[in-house]
C-alpha cells in the first residue's frame, strides 16, 4: 500500500495503556507502510524514553510536547472549551493546519467527536458526522453507520451515512460498488418508522448515487447481506454491542465446553490450531479503528482499551482513507445526488 | 409444575410444519403436564388421522373444524377483517369466551398480535401490548421486550413494558424480585433519546414497585446484567435478530475451523458430546415462545419454522404463565404503580 508523503498525527495520551501502546502501535504501522510519517503530541517525558527502544521508529516522528490530555470521564463540551492545548486537540489542529493527512486517538470519544467536528467542520451536504466501523461477516467485511454519534437521526441523516458508508466502502474495503442497506424491522416496504421509510425512498430513486439493497434485518449483519449497514446511532450502537456481547458470550460457552470432561480437554489439544485460527478470525484487534466520517478531514478513533497491534490497525484506516481518496470519493457520490435528486443542493457544493 | 384444570387453544394451522408440527408438540407438552387439556382448531381431515398415531394426545383433546386458516403474508388489517372463521381467530375467540386458558400460534404473527389485541383487548393501565420473550445469558435466563410490536415508544409505554416484563419473569422464570434494566447507548444519565431519560426518571422514583437497575447497553444483553430489558420495538427487533444472527455465523464459524484439518477433525471426535451440550444450551427450541404481554388474555406466538419440541416449549410458557398467575401479578404491579406514582389513574382500574 502506498504510504509516500503520509503523514499521521497521533495522540499519544489517550488509552488505557498510553503512550507505549500507541507508539508500538506506529512502530507496527511502519512495517506495513514503511513511508508513513508520524506528528505525535504528548508528554516527552514519557514519549522520548519509549522511542529510544524503537529504533525504526524514531527518525519517522516528530514530538510536540505537551503536558495536558483530555481524561477518559471529561465532558465533550468542557473538552471542547478547556481542553485547547490537549495532546487530542493539537493532534486534530495539525490536520486542519496541513502538518497532517489524518488523526488517530485511542482517547474519551465524546471529546474526539466534538473536538474533530469544532476544528475540522463537516463537509459540505453533510449535516452531521456519523461514527462508522467494519466487522466480520458471513462474506467477508462490512461497513456500519451510525454507531452512536447522533441518537436521533431524520431521512436527510441517514441519506447522508448511505453515502458516506459507500464511499468508505469504496475507499477502504476497496469494493466497486457496495450495496447499501437500511437497518429495519422488516423488508416490506411499509416496515419501520417514519424517517426509515422516507430514507428507503430517497435511496431507491433511479438517480441515487448507490447501489441500495433495501430494508436488512438485524441477522443480515452478521450474515453480510449487504457491504454497507446504515443506521441511527442509538440503533446502531446497541446492535454493534449486542454483536460483540453474543461472541463473547459464545466465546466462553466454547471454552467452558472444552473444559467439561477429559475427553474434551484431549479434543481441544487437536483442534487447537484451527481453533486459533477462528480466534483470528473474529480477533476485535483486526476491526479496530471507528471512523467518523462527514468531516472535513480524517479523524479515526482506536478502541481505548486495544495494544499496539490494534492501534496499529487504526493507524491502517486513516492511512487508506487518505491514500484512496475517501475526501474527494465523499464529495463525489454528494454532488451525483444533490444533482440527481431535487433535493436543494446546499451553496457551498 | 401443575397443570391441572388449565386448558390450551391451539391454532392448528399455522407454522411451516402445521399441523403435524403442532399435535406432536402438543403430545409432547403433555409428556410435561399429564393433566393439560387442548383446543384444537383447524382442517378436521387433516388432524383427525394425526391424532390416531397419537394415542396419548387422543383423549386430552378436542377439535373443533374450520377449513380457513390466516395466510402468512395475509395484512394484520384484512386477517382481523376477514378472517373470523379462521382457526387463529377461534382459538382467540375461545379464551375470551372462557374455553381455554391461553393460545398459542405458529402462524402470522402481525395478524395474531392484531386479533389477539382486537379479541382479547389490553389490560387496564396498559396503553400498548409488547412482545417478549426469554434467550440464554451469562447468567442463565433473561427476558427481553418489545420485539418488535411498537416501533415508535414513549415514555408511558417503556414504563409499563418495565411492569409487564417484571410479573412475565417472576412468573415464567421465577424471579423473586428480578432486576429490570433500560436499553441505551450509554450507562451515564444524560445519554439517550428523551422516552428513555424520562422512563429512567419515572422507574428510578423510590415507590416504583420493580428493582430498576438503571441504562444497560447492549452487551449487557448476553451478559445476563438484569433479568429484564426493557426497549422500543424497533431496537428490540433489532438487538435480538443480531445476536440470533451473530450466535449463528460462530457456529458457522465453528464448523469451518473443526473441518479445516485432519487435525482438528479428531479433535471434534472427542470433543463433541461437550459441544453437544454447547448447542443444547443456546438451542432456540429451548427459546421459543414469543409471548404478547399486556393483554387481557395469554398469547403465546411460536416460530413459524420450529418443531415439535420448540412448539412444546411455547405451549409450556402459556402454561407457566397460568398455573403462577401472570395476569393476576400484572394487575398487582399495575396497582402499585399508580397508586405509588403521581400518574393519572385509569378509570378502570
Amino acid at each position: 500500500m502506498a504510504s509516500a508523503g503520509i503523514t499521521i498525527a497521533l495522540d499519544a495520551m489517550g488509552g488505557d495503556r498510553a503512550p507505549d501502546m500507541v507508539l508500538r502501535g506506529a512502530d507496527m504501522a511502519l512495517q506495513r507502510y514503511p513511508e508513513l510519517r508520524f506528528v505525535v503530541f504528548g508528554d516527552e517525558t514519557g514519549i522520548a524514553p519509549l522511542l529510544t527502544k524503537l529504533p525504526r521508529l524514531r527518525p519517522a516522528v516528530s514530538i510536540t510536547h505537551t503536558s495536558e490530555a483530555v481524561l477518559d470521564d471529561a465532558k465533550p463540551s468542557l473538552a471542547l472549551r478547556a481542553g485547547r492545548h490537549t495532546s487530542m486537540r493539537l493532534a486534530i489542529d495539525a490536520v486542519a493546519d496541513g502538518l497532517a493527512d489524518g488523526v488517530v486517538s485511542a482517547g474519551n470519544t465524546g471529546a474526539l467527536m466534538a473536538m474533530a467536528k469544532f476544528v475540522l467542520k463537516t463537509l459540505p451536504g453533510i449535516d452531521r458526522p456519523a461514527i462508522a466501523s467494519f466487522f466480520p461477516t458471513r462474506r467477508g467485511e462490512s461497513v456500519m453507520l451510525d454507531l452512536g454519534a447522533n441518537v436521533d437521526c431524520d431521512v436527510e441523516n441517514l441519506v447522508q451515512f448511505a453515502l458516506l458508508g459507500d464511499a468508505f466502502a469504496r475507499t477502504v474495503l476497496g469494493l466497486v460498488e457496495p450495496s447499501v442497506g437500511l437497518l429495519n424491522v422488516g423488508s416490506e416496504e411499509l416496515k419501520g418508522n417514519d424517517a426509515v421509510r422516507a430514507a428507503s425512498l430517497r435511496l431507491r430513486d433511479a438517480l441515487s448515487p448507490i447501489r441500495f439493497h433495501g430494508f436488512i434485518e438485524g441477522d443480515d449483519i452478521p450474515a453480510g447481506t449487504v457491504d454497507v449497514v446504515v443506521t441511527d446511532g442509538f440503533t446502531g450502537n446497541i446492535a454493534v454491542k449486542t454483536a460483540e456481547g453474543t461472541a463473547k458470550l459464545f466465546g466462553e460457552f466454547l471454552a467452558g465446553a472444552f473444559r467439561h470432561s477429559l475427553m474434551a480437554r484431549v479434543g481441544y489439544l487437536f483442534a487447537r490450531p484451527a481453533l486459533r485460527m477462528l480466534r483470528m478470525r473474529i480477533d476485535p484487534r483486526r476491526y479496530n479503528g471507528a471512523v467518523f466520517l462527514g468531516l472535513g478531514g480524517i479523524a479515526v478513533k482506536s478502541h481505548g482499551s486495544t495494544d499496539a497491534l490494534g492501534f496499529a490497525n487504526a493507524i491502517g484506516v486513516a492511512v487508506d482513507m487518505k491514500a484512496n481518496g475517501f475526501l474527494d470519493q465523499t464529495r463525489i457520490v454528494l454532488a451525483q445526488l444533490y444533482q440527481a435528486t431535487s433535493m436543494p443542493q446546499p451553496a457551498a457544493l
